[in-house]
């Protein structure tokens, strides 16, 4: 199907129709609906059980679909993994990264962020806490490869944008400029991973306000 | 097997023969040698592929014994991942609580215990990294059972314990005894995990020098 060519994202972006052949525009129309659809289903499912236990088998038998249904839209479980990796990531900028760019520079930016990402995490937008956390886990110390990868730049992008915003804030006088940033990230960063996995794990909403917490005293006690 | 009744710890202390049967004394003693290399590949397996990868059959595989032959050890899938638990529970005491206890009192025990945390990953004391962050984030939101409350216990007992030395920092009057012990001990914490989940995926061993500075300014900045 043509629709399932191009960037492999949940949310596509100028998929309309080009004034060309209306039965054939709502046919992609349709095509890109179910995608979406199928994508929103397969971020949960790998929340849960891990992008390894998302099987073409296992998202057929949760969707209603049949397999060859699914590969005519994701050809190989590789390319139905990276597929959810972007969508959890449109869903993640959506909820997370967007709302921060609303805030004004420098530490209410950085506050900003980080309080998305706890609200983010308290919410459970994925069913099974952050999606990139059990990714990161999962994919370890096995696997190589374009899965990996893709995680792997995931991280990275993530703590790029922390560590900016910490850059942010300190051009902006609102921290020690001293502070080396990826330290500052890096720390900022941990708590709420521990707040994620704490609440995963023990169902222990308590974590959030110790991070929240935590966030609040590491930056009042950088504050220029 | 009887060997195999009672706890199921990878290191079994007081086996020793009660002036019994030589004959059987020597194979509850080669029983016990059997099980112990069993559980260190199983750990090692389990840090890797997680606890739901830990199966008879893969177990039996990688040691090169019959399923049947681990059967008579473990009858069951749940109570080998019990077993495993345990084991690495064991390594962990033997690797980070027990140098720590040798430490004085208070701050240097605090500190002690939380380097030899960071010396444990570091060392990839397991092929996969902390086999306790790798299950709690395995069984965050699902499989209720026996396993999950294992973990649940290790985990509990982990943060406690922690606590409880920051508690005696404050006590020797080391560290503020104004601040939350319980909020210190979750953002101490906070910073071993992350460096663990960096190290992991990206192989990075800066998330160590990283969570070693981020531990030394907190406690520093708490220093009474």
């Amino acid at each position: 199907m043509s629709e399932t060519t191009g960037e492999p994202r949940g949310v596509a972006v100028g998929a309309r129709g080009h004034g060309g052949d209306p039965v054939l525009d709502g046919r992609r129309e349709r095509g890109r609906r179910t995608r979406e659809s199928i994508l929103s289903t397969a971020v949960d499912i790998a929340s849960v059980e891990g992008l390894e236990g998302l099987t073409i088998g296992r998202l057929a038998a949760e969707l209603g679909m049949s397999k060859s249904g699914l590969f005519a839209h994701f050809g190989s479980k590789e390319e139905l993994q990276l597929a959810t990796i972007h969508a959890a990531r449109e869903i993640f900028v959506a909820e997370v990264v967007e709302p921060a760019r609303a805030a004004e520079r420098g530490l209410p930016r950085l506050q900003a962020l980080l309080d998305a990402k706890l609200d983010y995490l308290r919410r459970g937008v994925f069913r099974g806490g952050c999606f990139f956390d059990a990714a990161r886990l999962e994919y370890d110390s096995r696997h190589p490869g374009p899965v990996r990868d893709a995680i792997l730049d995931e991280f990275a992008g993530w703590s790029k944008l922390v560590t900016d915003c910490v850059r942010g804030a300190q051009r902006e006088g609102h921290i020690d400029p001293q502070a080396d940033p990826e330290q500052v990230a890096f720390e900022l960063d941990a708590i709420g991973t521990a707040a994620n996995l704490r609440m995963q794990i023990r169902k222990d909403a308590d974590g959030f306000a110790r991070a929240q917490q935590a966030i609040h005293d590491r930056l009042a006690a950088l504050a220029a």
